[in-house]
């Protein structure tokens, strides 16, 4: 064996990038089992939820703005605050009912778990597509929502909204990479500072006058209300349910508390809740109390509402920048929850067969490293196609999150009641699974021409995706099930078949190893070019060790056609026959030297892949 | 040998698909040898150069119309017309120039050959990058242009014009890879047509009065007259230069007209001459007779200048539509022209060993299939950048062409020079040569900014790539040689690993291969999951066949890792050996399904990539 050093040194350039960038592998057995203590879990926990404090407001107001088509105009947006109220009625039903999820699964109960526990297969295929669906929006939008409170402060940075977005990613796609095990300490910061900055703009902003005049509220009282508002007002509370995103964190992550877990986690969770409700409610009503209106990403000097509302609390002062680093901050470690979820989420669902098995190995660095590139690369896709704008993929999140809600309170009310306990309980969760799929049904009607539509659909395909692989992995195991009559065959009789394309020092090894291979051996040379043919006839026999050349007319100028019509020729001859075709391959010293060497063997592979007793072998020779 | 019906049917989905798209292949002895007659060249050979009148006038207008920002205004537009005669008098120029290379190359003399016989490799491997770049950019400005001409009367195909450039390539792409032994009847008719509608334009056009009040050209007479100007006329005259483009292709492709070749080529090219000079400037002085103003194809309702003439001489009626039509017939086919010139000297350049020897491949259609694949690719991709809009590319095309002229000039020249025919001849192409060099120079100057800088990179950078790859092909062919000395070299011993995961049905024929490949044969597992391990332990004796089992730690999980170490442990024992890695693989009836199964065969191909004496075999197993 060699020693760490020497492997260290003999290692491919491809591997010393992936080793600086993610660092060295860890061992299994050195895999801890570290618990998080409550002060953590707050953080590491609520920041998903927290953070939507950042956007959800704005994204009320935009819906609320762009009622001037139906006759309102900006004063609709008085309402933001009522419609954040209604959102925070929302969460204390949501929060209480996963209060009780946390006590019934001390172990983690992730809606997916639930559905399918209770509720049956479909329910948690349905749970854990919506689920899918959420993690991956929750970077996107996470991620465009801190590029945009950067660009709040950095005005020079807006025409690269996309690309900062990109960049973000492909941090935490590599933070997540090299493993999230010292990672909590590091993401408790943003969470506390957030809450303490804007802890601070709400006490200064209630305090202080609002210094514009109120015209644009009067003008409301007037308008005219009919059921196009009615519609606009459902659209602007289902956009604002952004703001439950994340709630549900603290109930699938109950096992990795310090014990008293499901005590600490639920506490917790009671925390959480009031932080989130106090933030957001005072925000919205800041928002309307200092009459801001939000802007449009595609005028310069765009800001985001938040801080809009810090700098007419503070001025541009050191607050307004400390609440938008802190912004920033909150966002990026919203997304990198969905760096533990969705990799979980997938390597259990992996487990189950229902997607790739690829999906639940562990990699080098002790995470499930395919379900972060996975995360990593539909995020981007979204951000991309999305152009980085937060409010053009909000409209898509409460959707998956909402569905997953209803179905894990509908899955808590069968578990309540096959166990008898029709308590309180049971009812909390029977209204709190209704009142979420009310809101589902809203949200797809009034969102429906804003593309929501994608959501279900994309629902619906990963269910099919889901049942087709399971469908796949059951048939495999099926069909390689060894039975008691299964013997290994006998071999009869092996024929080598080396291709020489033309005669050179590289076929050397091959004509030796085909020899040493077999006994029934023949070299092929199809005819493509006379003046090889020549050549290899002429200097053949000083090579040819006895093996006969079979030369191949190939009369449409194909080289792999006449190989396989020859070894189909033998097949036909002798079914039980095992055909190894060696085709000797150059290697190269530099990838793109591959272009300029004909890859007969990968060609060969794809044309023989549907034929039995074929095998295929290459022999290399160097060039370097 | 199977008969051809029963391959038809055995063939599989994707070969179906291409067979539909280009036909079934063509057997190398029906190769014709069909030479053209004058009639079908002209309409062949001068559609490339004859299509230009469809944009050349309307370039020079639009540079000229952006004069506003230098205080001229529209008012430089009367300047198109003498700036097409200037341009007409090069025709003149480089058409005499070419009547001399076919007399001097009665075989074909491109600029590649002509270039690189009489002033060296360099200059050759220059006027080859040109050439290739030329004929590239022929395909994107000519289908632009072609998707323009059908805008210009299908106003509500203008929001598709991307789309319609890559459809139309598509097109062209599968024509020529059916091949083109019939085309050329095909594509005479546009040509023709297209010159008898022009002409009718013109004739109607002198003839009618102009109808508009000529404020505009008078104003021109008070105009400041100043050095910018002078730079923008410059500009304007080198981008109309693009009309140029396509007069080589007689001289390139005498060989394929009927004797005598030599004098039906020199009419054919006086003939073209004549007509494009005819076309183009009276096509120019129609624009500014009728004071046409170039249209922006940012804004709706675009048409060409070539429609705007045709409108303001036929209005609406037939003629306007027959020209419209007629005009995206030929552009259509001077694309076409491309697809036989940059295969040909792709594939004369990859026998030269400048490029990769797939390009002078022949394929089952008699046509160099990569050839074409390879300018479709680029072509298409230059549509999508520039957003399928003629006049960003056009700037770029006449730099390529000019180099070729300008060195298969100066190399006729030389050839002159040394046969000691000091005559008129050498003086004609030394002027021709001088001039050409000039524009080029004043093309580079003028449009620097407006990203021509990328055609003498793109050389540049074609030149780097073309020595490149010969120097490899002649290492290669250097260390490939065989000596006397060489001989097979004898092998004492090959190792068999037969890599085991889990034990199954799949295995059974890899074990029985293992078994009859060699004596020294060994079952490797990694251990990965425990599980698995206690379940192989148990039941490989009854399918053992004495083979022993190695059980490999994987401390990082790793599959790969081990498995080297392993090999690379027994090459470090005896570096004699050969070690043969028998890798079972299952093959799936999907493609997709290859995503459930993970490919260690690949992985561990790559990460063996560097050892040398290791062979890898892949023994299949079916799921299906």
């Amino acid at each position: 064996m060699k020693s760490a050093l020497q492997r260290a040194v003999d290692k491919p350039l491809f591997k010393k990038i992936k080793h600086f960038l993610i660092g060295l592998p860890i061992a299994t057995k050195l895999a801890s089992g570290a618990k998080l203590p409550k002060r953590l879990a707050l953080s590491t926990f609520s920041s998903d939820a927290i953070s939507s404090v950042a956007y959800a407001t704005e994204e009320i107001m935009i819906v609320l703005s762009k009622s001037s088509i139906a006759g309102i105009g900006f004063s609709a947006l008085w309402l933001t605050a009522p419609i954040s109220w209604a959102i925070c009625g929302l969460v204390i039903l949501v929060a209480t009912s996963y209060y009780h999820t946390i006590h019934a699964y001390p172990n983690g109960g992730g809606s997916y778990l639930v559905a399918k526990e209770n509720l049956g297969k479909y329910p948690g295929l349905i749970a854990g597509a919506s689920l899918l669906i959420d993690y991956i929006l929750t970077v996107s939008v996470s991620i465009t929502a801190a590029v945009l409170a950067l660009v709040s402060f950095m005005p020079y940075l807006q025409p690269y909204v996309t690309l900062l977005g990109i960049a973000f990613v492909a941090v935490l796609t590599v933070m997540n990479l090299r493993g999230t095990q010292n990672s909590s300490t590091f993401f408790a910061f943003p969470t506390y500072i957030f809450i303490l900055f804007t802890a601070i703009l709400i006490f200064e902003g209630l305090l202080k006058p609002s210094s514009m005049a109120p015209d644009i509220v009067q003008k409301t009282q007037d308008a005219n209300w009919n059921m196009l508002s009615l519609f606009l007002v459902l659209r602007a509370f289902s956009t604002g349910c952004a703001a439950l995103t994340g709630i549900e964190a603290i109930a699938n992550g109950v096992s990795e508390f310090k014990e008293p877990r499901t005590s600490n986690a639920s506490k917790t969770l009671i925390l959480m809740a009031v932080i989130l409700i106090g933030m957001f409610s005072m925000v919205s009503f800041l928002a309307t109390k200092f009459h801001i209106a939000p802007m449009s990403l595609t005028n310069d000097g765009y800001q985001t509402v938040l801080s809009l509302i810090a700098e007419a609390v503070f001025g541009k002062t050191f607050f307004f920048y400390a609440l938008q680093i802190a912004t920033v901050g909150i966002l990026f470690s919203a997304a990198n929850t969905a760096y533990s979820d969705f990799p979980r989420l997938s390597s259990i669902m992996a487990r189950d067969g229902y997607l790739p098995r690829v999906l639940s190995n562990i990699g080098d660095r002790l995470v499930f490293q395919n379900g972060i590139i996975l995360l990593s690369s539909i995020a981007t896709l979204i951000i991309i196609i999305y152009k980085g704008n937060t409010s053009s993929i909000v409209p898509l999140y409460a959707v998956g999150v909402f569905v997953s809600y209803t179905l894990s309170q509908l899955g808590m009310v069968v578990r309540f009641w096959n166990a008898h306990k029709q308590n309180t309980f049971l009812t909390i969760n029977l209204i709190g699974g209704c009142v979420t799929g009310v809101v589902v049904t809203v949200t797809i009607i009034t969102k429906f021409s804003v593309g929501v539509w994608v959501v279900p659909l994309f629902i619906a395909g990963l269910i099919y995706m889901f049942t087709k692989i399971r469908t796949h992995y059951i048939y495999q195991e099926k069909i390689l099930k060894l039975t008691e009559e299964d013997t290994v065959p006998a071999i009869k009789k092996n024929t080598v078949l080396l291709l020489v394309p033309k005669i050179n020092k590289g076929l050397l090894n091959a004509i030796a190893y085909s020899k040493a291979t077999t006994k029934d051996c023949r070299a092929i040379h199809v005819v493509l070019d006379n003046n090889d043919l020549v050549q290899l006839k002429s200097s053949w026999g000083k090579y040819a060790q006895n093996i006969p050349l079979v030369i191949l007319d190939s009369p449409y100028r194909s080289l792999i056609d006449p190989i396989i019509e020859y070894v189909d020729q033998i097949l036909l001859e002798d079914p039980d026959m095992i055909v190894t075709v060696i085709v000797p391959q150059p290697v190269v010293k530099y990838p793109w030297q591959n272009l300029l060497h004909s890859n007969a063997a990968l060609r060969l592979k794809v044309s023989l892949a549907s034929r039995r007793n074929v095998v295929i072998t290459n022999v290399r020779y160097f060039i370097d």
